[in-house]
């Protein structure tokens, strides 16, 4: 097995002011480990040139591969360019292309591309450009003396982007790394941690290759699987061999492997059955349907939902009925029930589901911060409704229920559709 | 004023598996920030003998102040103390009270106690326990030749227990540092990073103390003002009339200082205007709504909103008129017309948004992937339209929309309301 060492540095002095977190470094590191190689050090320098010069000599001497991200945007402050033309007097030009895209962007939107904005397209020579594909200005990986540098710019979300897409499988073909580490994460829900843990004790301590790690979720909790194998082949096999473990002790609480989310379990169920959903949401705010709508082909599930955050728009567009309001109020069993069905005949969907409860900070008709009701209906069944305490402030409370939501949504649609 | 070079060393494997995010650099260097010290380098580095020496060694020659977390355990994997002596030489005696800390520890929760837990209790020769009033085990502080070292256990919860009660204190009673560093960060809209740097470049240029940096974020830009002055007072001053300087640049494109957000600045005009709001979101699917309901008092601006994705919906609960529709699509500056309007009317409100547009990835209605309409209309005024083309995904272009949404509607209730 070959040991390429691998080494992230960050440039940027909101870094060391403390103003973000290195969430680059521990993304790409967890990228770089997945994929056979190890990190060794993390760095973290400023906008000051004569210290970004000393990491860059300082990393040229311990690393094969350095990962720089930040410092390459067009303003003066950037200094990652000028630091490493300073420690290896390659010639910089002008890459034409992304010259192109800069200049195209700034014309769609009629406004005038100030010169430094050229600083970004300007590229090492014999450097290979790193296309961005979600953002405008692109990054770039140069062999020199022997290390090979990779320079991306610090947004996450760019930078996620470029070294999937470019980054690793360059490393890949040019280090002829070939241990193959593959990590699953098989998700659950309705299941805590511990219990997780206790269930699957004998197979988390019983086995090192694939290792077994149970961590705590935001949607539930996942169990993460990784292998190591000499091929993507034999990796998965253990992977797959230890998942069918874990499924025939806890298959009852998996929704989904991976980067799924318990929104796209949902609508994959929902398109498969061709239905319709609707929500009419109170205290969620049209989060529900928002996680649904930012999935690509949302119009093959989506009718659309209602935000009725006042009570007005609960009898005037939703047309709950006011003895119900009057009788119950509006956090109650009865509310949630007919905001559920009438969602589905307001908006014309097959199913609809219904948010309405306490955020807080303060207790509303006599009802606690964490209090709330949600139903769920469709045409032809009885309706569903569950209320649940949650604890936290106000936007774990909603962030809690609509993932309560989807989940109860979840078994309604296997169970009962 | 003294420029006391303070450094954070992260030591352990986890943090280079990307298992978790390097929280405790961050913290630390805020803390720093705010009590005047300069930290320069962020290093991390795993459980290995050879590789903590090497970084101890360079940060030696570097640093003034070198804070160590991680790497203090009673496992063998634990490798800062057998790291420090290496490059010291200083003898290591065991702490008596640290010692009988660990003992009843132990024997508090009938447990027993390996003999390799006494390693938690050796402390350096001449060091400075920093009691641990939270956990176990101790942290110390030791002078060696030009530097102080602080060695603190990785656990967020102790080290910041540590950081505040004992290192703080310690370190600016033996450095004479009294330099207060306060920092604010002005926000801005509807500009982009190069072109505010380009007006402001005058004063970016012109002074050293505040600084003046502009940083690209999420919803629009923003500059960060520092200053370092002796007494709280004194830099506020310095902050606010730098703040003034760039306002009078700016400031038509300013909406908020530090952490506001734009979500914020509206509801806060329209609370003070006492207007009720409702949307009408298409492609959007909620978000705008959620950025608002997630604000507490939600229920004194917020009326609802209708997520018409569908449309059906846009027809039949939101009352656009079909021939609208046909004639000009429902991407269309006139759709998202009628979609404000009515949603002011449908939902009982003064005010209503609309967003209406190709979220992608296809073309809809010969419209390509990030055309937007963003409607504005509030009873008795004439309803604005905003065409807009935004780059990125799926997502980006949703995420993108409202934020210019509450953009413009920021301008429309400070210019027209």
């Amino acid at each position: 097995m070959s040991q390429i060492k691998t080494e992230i540095i960050g440039v940027g002095t909101e870094l060391l002011l403390g103003q973000i977190a290195n969430t680059n470094a521990q993304w790409i590191s967890e990228r770089m480990a997945e994929n056979g190689f190890s990190v060794f050090h993390h760095a973290v320098v400023g906008d000051n040139l004569q210290r970004v010069v000393a990491q860059f000599e300082q990393s040229a001497e311990r690393s094969d591969v350095i990962i720089v991200t930040g410092g390459l945007g067009p303003t003066e402050d950037d200094m990652t360019r000028e630091a490493f033309q300073k420690i290896s007097n390659l010639e910089m030009v002008e890459h034409g292309p992304s010259m192109d895209k800069i200049e195209a962007f700034f014309k769609k939107r009629n406004s005038v591309m100030t010169e430094n904005n050229r600083r970004q397209a300007r590229m090492f020579k014999g450097a290979k450009v790193v296309e961005n594909q979600v953002g405008m200005a692109p990054g770039m990986m140069v062999s020199h003396q022997n290390s090979m540098w990779v320079f991306l710019p610090g947004v996450p979300r760019e930078m996620k982007a470029m070294i999937t897409n470019t980054v690793l499988p360059y490393l890949k073909q040019h280090t002829g790394e070939h241990t193959v580490i593959k990590s699953t994460m098989l998700r659950f829900i309705g299941i805590g941690e511990s219990r997780l843990e206790d269930e699957l004790k004998d197979i988390i301590h019983g086995q090192s290759n694939p290792t077994v790690a149970p961590l705590a979720q935001n949607e539930g909790v996942a169990i993460r699987v990784t292998a190591k194998a000499s091929s993507e082949a034999e990796a998965f096999e253990l992977i797959e061999s230890t998942k069918q473990q874990i499924l025939s002790k806890t298959g009852g609480h998996f929704y989904g492997s991976d980067e799924q989310s318990l929104a796209e379990k949902v609508f994959g169920l929902l398109k498969n059955r061709g239905l319709f959903i609707a929500a009419a949401e109170s205290l969620t705010g049209g989060m529900f349907m928002e996680r649904l709508v930012a999935l690509e082909g949302a119009s093959k599930v989506c009718s659309g939902g209602i935000v009725c955050y006042d009570t007005k728009v609960k009898e005037n567009v939703l047309r709950v009925s006011p003895e119900t309001i009057t009788q119950y109020g509006t956090i109650s069993e009865q509310c949630a029930g007919e905001m559920a069905e009438n969602s589905c005949s307001v908006l014309g969907a097959d199913i609809g589901i219904s948010f309405t409860g306490v955020a807080g900070p303060d207790a509303q008709e006599g009802h606690s911060p964490g209090t709330v009701f949600i139903g769920i209906h469709a045409i032809g069944k009885e309706t569903v409704i569950k209320k649940c305490v949650f604890q936290g402030d106000r936007n774990t409370i909603r962030e809690r229920s609509v993932i309560k939501g989807f989940e109860l949504l979840m078994n309604f649609l296997e169970k009962e559709l």
